[in-house]
């Protein structure tokens, strides 16, 4: 099959095989601003089919020759899987657009589309750090902070395809305003531009000596794996920093444990690669603040699947719907 | 089968018949400072043989005619389903507790054992507002708030048995300490002793005279539902403290949707007799603060079966265990 991910300004295509693992790749930059169709038909179409000509040249099988069975797209936003529709997606400024039908038109093969996160978190279930589990909780911690969740073997979609939308949980009812217009969302608290603008305030209060050397003395230029460098070099300003987003996000997972009770918790995403600079305040966060769970009952661990993440679980979407895989979607 | 809630100061039993209708009923105080073995093989089981009597009498049916196949439990706390256990009760202040095994070898019935609060939930599926929805959440705001889920047509017990303790979830995380340990729980924040706190304190800064009035002048008698009649009346202090309470439950409602996204939630136990004065700050806090979900999706509407959920909850529960009804329970 072949995995898509398709986020605001760029979309990847891998082909995958049935154990997840990645022949090929190609990628393309996109222009967000043009219609849904033209990216759809234009700019996703043509990096599928880069990604399939890759897969023969580098495999010497003979153009053509690779049977692609069909395309899994994994998408920010709210997603209806069965309709391949995006009902909103605040980073393309999206309604209720038909993803699947014209990317199946175009590509001749069947087109399965969920949110990003949501693959993902089948991607684990399927090739990673979910294996083995009838429940685990996914959050991906990067410029936003997405979120699955697996329970009864089953991937939670809900009533209006939010199911797992973790990142959109209220942490600080009156913290910063989130994109998505609420206040004090963990995603608005303790993504990596929070803690991006985090370091800034630092620098900006004479705090961020060592924050300024990881950015080249550009405050404007600082990411957040250089406030994570900056902290394991044992800079107590970053080190806050991170203890202060692990513990939002503790927040959020102790809501999720309170709620549905995982067997475990996956930690991923950009941010997510600080380790446990990030697990560690997590974990006494979410001790802390579920006492229904025994302290460190759930273990709350690094997902598996890393920068391929957003691909391999767009092929396990893609896998499943075929038949391919044992089903975690209902 | 006969439906036992066991609370913390007097338990209830009643016969009730495979729709959910109550046939006859017993009570009675208990010592909750009494060894479980007494309590369980005493005053438990000479209450639910007294609601049998009753039964009996009630239909005049002759002693022993009526064939009692099971006996379901409510218990506040940490239950372990599936071994019959107590693992954690703040009310009894029981550890470990073997509950089902004695109670079912003093009254020769199969006996199951379930969360107070995850039995009534199990009653709504079957027998009130949960019926014909195949996800909903559950709140019962009460002494504490307890919680339960029901997703893909089963309840939701999670990995600890934890799997619905909504209660628990963060809404203000400066907040009152909880009697879990947390600081601001919505049990902390919302519950009717919260209410009852609240006002107080307006009685004792000098806005509480409507207050008092209810309460009869005096503050230490003031119950939940006098401030519901205060608010009623008009009483701004009154409906202020209903708001406040039914905003922070906004909160854990918000993050129920943002997690399962369920078809609908249900409010109820004793303080959501309030209706409409806590469901509808309840409403617009979960819309602001949920907006994943198009805003008044999910329908917050109170849950039917009032005074009866923990009586009916348990025997739906027997029921469900006997095979008597369509499963709910994994």
């Amino acid at each position: 099959v072949v995995g898509v991910d398709l986020g605001g300004s760029h979309v990847y295509a891998a082909v995958i095989d049935a154990k997840g693992v990645i022949l090929a790749q190609a990628d393309a930059d996109i222009d967000r601003a043009r219609p849904p169709e033209q990216i759809l038909r234009g700019d996703v179409a043509v990096t599928v089919r880069a990604a399939i000509v890759a897969a023969e040249s580098r495999s010497g099988a003979s153009p053509g020759s690779i049977a692609v069975k069909g395309v899994g797209m994994g998408l920010p936003g709210n997603i209806d899987r069965v309709r391949g529709i995006c009902r909103f997606s605040p980073n393309f400024h999206w309604r209720d657009v038909a993803v699947a039908a014209p990317l199946q038109e175009e590509l001749g093969q069947p087109v399965f589309l969920l949110n990003d996160v949501r693959s993902h978190t089948l991607g684990e279930r399927h090739f990673g750090a979910g294996r083995g589990h009838q429940s685990f909780a996914m959050l991906a911690i990067g410029t936003g902070i997405g979120g699955g969740l697996v329970i009864g073997g089953r991937l939670i979609e809900g009533a209006h395809s939010a199911g797992g939308e973790l990142g959109h949980i209220t942490v600080d009812p009156l913290g910063p305003r989130c994109g998505c217009g609420n206040d004090g969302c963990v995603e608005a608290v303790a993504s990596g531009p929070a803690i991006v603008r985090a370091a800034q305030a630092s620098i900006a209060a004479g705090r961020g000596g060592a924050l300024l050397a990881q950015a080249g003395g550009d405050p404007g230029a600082i990411t957040p794996a250089q406030v994570a460098s900056a902290a394991e070099a044992g800079d107590a300003e970053a080190l806050a920093i991170f203890t202060r987003a692990g513990e939002a996000i503790g927040i959020a997972v102790a809501a999720v444990m309170t709620t549905v009770d995982p067997e475990v918790v996956l930690i991923g995403g950009g941010v997510g690669q600080a380790g446990e600079l990030l697990l560690r305040p997590i974990r006494e966060e979410a001790a802390r603040r579920c006492r229904m769970v025994p302290a460190g009952a759930t273990p709350v661990i690094p997902a598996a699947l890393g920068e391929k993440a957003g691909l391999v679980g767009a092929a396990a979407l893609a896998l499943e719907s075929l038949g391919l895989l044992d089903p975690v979607l209902v």
